[in-house]
């Protein structure tokens, strides 16, 4: 098959190793944030994140060739970061043929226009009338740290699409014996926990943090606690949403979340929290530590935004349905340190009856 | 109200502080091994393994003494491992009155004369006919550290009982802000996935001491595809129980799991198998490190003579509901290291449709 995947980042690039494995034609576009990467690459064979080889079969595009990259490609995989799906999706629209397959693997949500998008629906809503029907859409989900695919440690993930026959075409593409995807329809239930996962692992962090403030080695009792509600709550929006809470249920949430909350921007972000910084410092720490993008951070004001919605067209009941959701935010939004108070009072809220 | 805890170990200890802070009468009866424990409570007021001040006011009875602790008690908490429950519940029979709850805190399986027991299960079996209507029981499960509850991190568990006015009376007797207590009727539920998450908490080792081997920093992938089969199968074996699933998504499971994955024997036993050691030499090196028991080993066998019973009922397929658990079964029964391969075939073995 011929696939082509637009983004030089670590995931986009992983994903072309299994790809070219499987002996298909692989093209690889790079951004123009990805100019010395494409450079690195072609130069040293070598992914400078990735810190691994890039197949030599993988074709390398640079930012002008977009049209050259995607035309005749039976598979697109969208790897840029959440900000940048929708000017993705923009720029491929003339090239898209009659049967192709749009992948995202972004996990976020996009607010615009004053409404709330999941990856997929930010690509949907930007394909013209006469490709709804021949263009099919796929996202990928689940446990999946691209410096670990890059290095083949196992993993499996979720391929959620409406159409069974692009998601068997897809598995083909890039199924190994270490990447091993599992179909699942319900892609609005995986997307949002996809989305969700990232502000989660926030609240996860902020538990890991306090330890400090506690005066205690470990705070897993708290953590299973989270944990387990932060599952919870992303069933019941996946059902708000229409879709199965038991995506929640199985990779895309407790897999993922599992995965997300063992380190990474979002843990980071909510252990400062959790020391005592209130959201400004522990911002500003963020960004002085060279991490100054946290992709839940960015994802909590249209999450919480989601769920307005929902409650006010009645499919939800955010104090009920979704206290973690709702004291992250208030505690994001206000601004004020998290301390020892706040969480046991979280705590209170979560196991009230 | 008067509460009797039946064992001096970390978590029988631990709980007397929430029962002491909430105005109870408070009886601490410690076993044969618990001697030195009491000795020391009585001299200093400090749990020598906890290295926290047990509450003043709870009296402390020695192992001669269980007829005059347990006597008089509307709660009785089995505190001991759960090796030792059948033979604490004989000894308390004839004591217990009318109206009493009794209940298990130990987290394991009993293979009793060819039948496989869960915690209460073993308490009701010793229970004789005539006291069956007029002694209810319960069961603490969820994410519960004994060192942790004992320096008051906010902590929550399920209380399980089919007798909900029981339930809420412990519920009374046990709720502090620190310790909060929801209720549930699934008893089989909750109690398998107590069992079953010490068993599960293996796998999630085997996969991190596999990173040497892998040549890798992190194997996060790997543990949320492994996480995630963990608590669908504990959700399986409850269904086929007659129990719920929901409780291995609940406190039980997912919390409990979550907590216990984070560390402690039963990971370090899957590290030691995960770098490369059989199973004789990874329970070697454990005795030497002065960790000989590692609860979810001792579980498997009844664990998995628990699942050839219910597929021999029909009720579930091993192959199908439970390979995780089969693969778990077959490779500490065999014997063989942990290697690369086995890691491999065993997820491809999970993710096959």
């Amino acid at each position: 098959m011929e696939v082509v995947v637009l983004g030089a980042g670590v995931m986009g690039s992983a994903l072309t190793i299994p790809l070219a494995e499987n002996g298909n034609r692989v093209k690889l576009w790079g951004t123009e944030f990805d100019r010395r990467i494409l450079e690195e690459i072609a130069r040293t064979g070598i992914h400078p994140r990735l810190k691994v080889e890039i197949p030599k079969e993988v074709e390398l595009f640079s930012p002008e060739e977009i049209g050259e990259a995607v035309k005749g490609s039976e598979i697109v995989v969208i790897g840029v970061l959440s900000a940048g799906v929708r000017s993705i999706a923009r720029r491929i629209m003339p090239y898209l043929e009659e049967g192709t397959v749009v992948i995202t693997i972004a996990k976020g949500l996009e607010d615009f226009e004053g409404k709330i998008y999941t990856m997929l629906e930010v690509v949907k809503s930007e394909l013209p009338e006469e490709k709804r029907d021949s263009i099919s859409l796929l996202a990928i989900a689940g446990p999946s740290l691209a410096l670990e695919l890059a290095k083949k440690v196992p993993t499996s993930v979720v391929f959620a699409s409406k159409d069974l026959k692009a998601a068997k075409k897809c598995k083909e593409a890039f199924e190994t014996d270490y990447y091993r995807p599992i179909l699942s329809d319900d892609v609005i239930g995986v997307e949002i926990c996809s989305a969700l996962k990232n502000v989660y692992a926030i609240s996860i962090g902020m538990c890991e943090g306090m330890k400090g403030q506690l005066d205690v080695e470990t705070i897993d009792n708290t953590r299973g606690l989270l944990f387990t509600q932060a599952v919870k709550e992303m069933g019941k929006i996946a059902e708000a949403l229409g879709g199965k809470s038991e995506s929640a249920y199985g990779l895309a949430g407790i897999g993922d979340l599992e995965t997300t909350a063992r380190g990474g921007r979002n843990v980071m972000f909510g252990e400062l929290l959790g020391s005592g910084l209130t959201v400004e410092e522990a911002l500003e720490e963020m960004r002085r530590r060279g991490k100054g993008t946290v992709e839940g951070y960015g994802t909590l004001p249209s999450a919480y935004k989601l769920v307005l919605n929902l409650e006010r067209e009645g499919k939800l009941q955010i104090a009920k349905d979704v206290p973690l959701l709702r004291e992250l935010y208030l505690i994001l939004k206000g601004n004020k340190p998290f301390t020892r108070e706040v969480l046991q009072e979280l705590v209170l809220n979560l196991t009230s009856d």
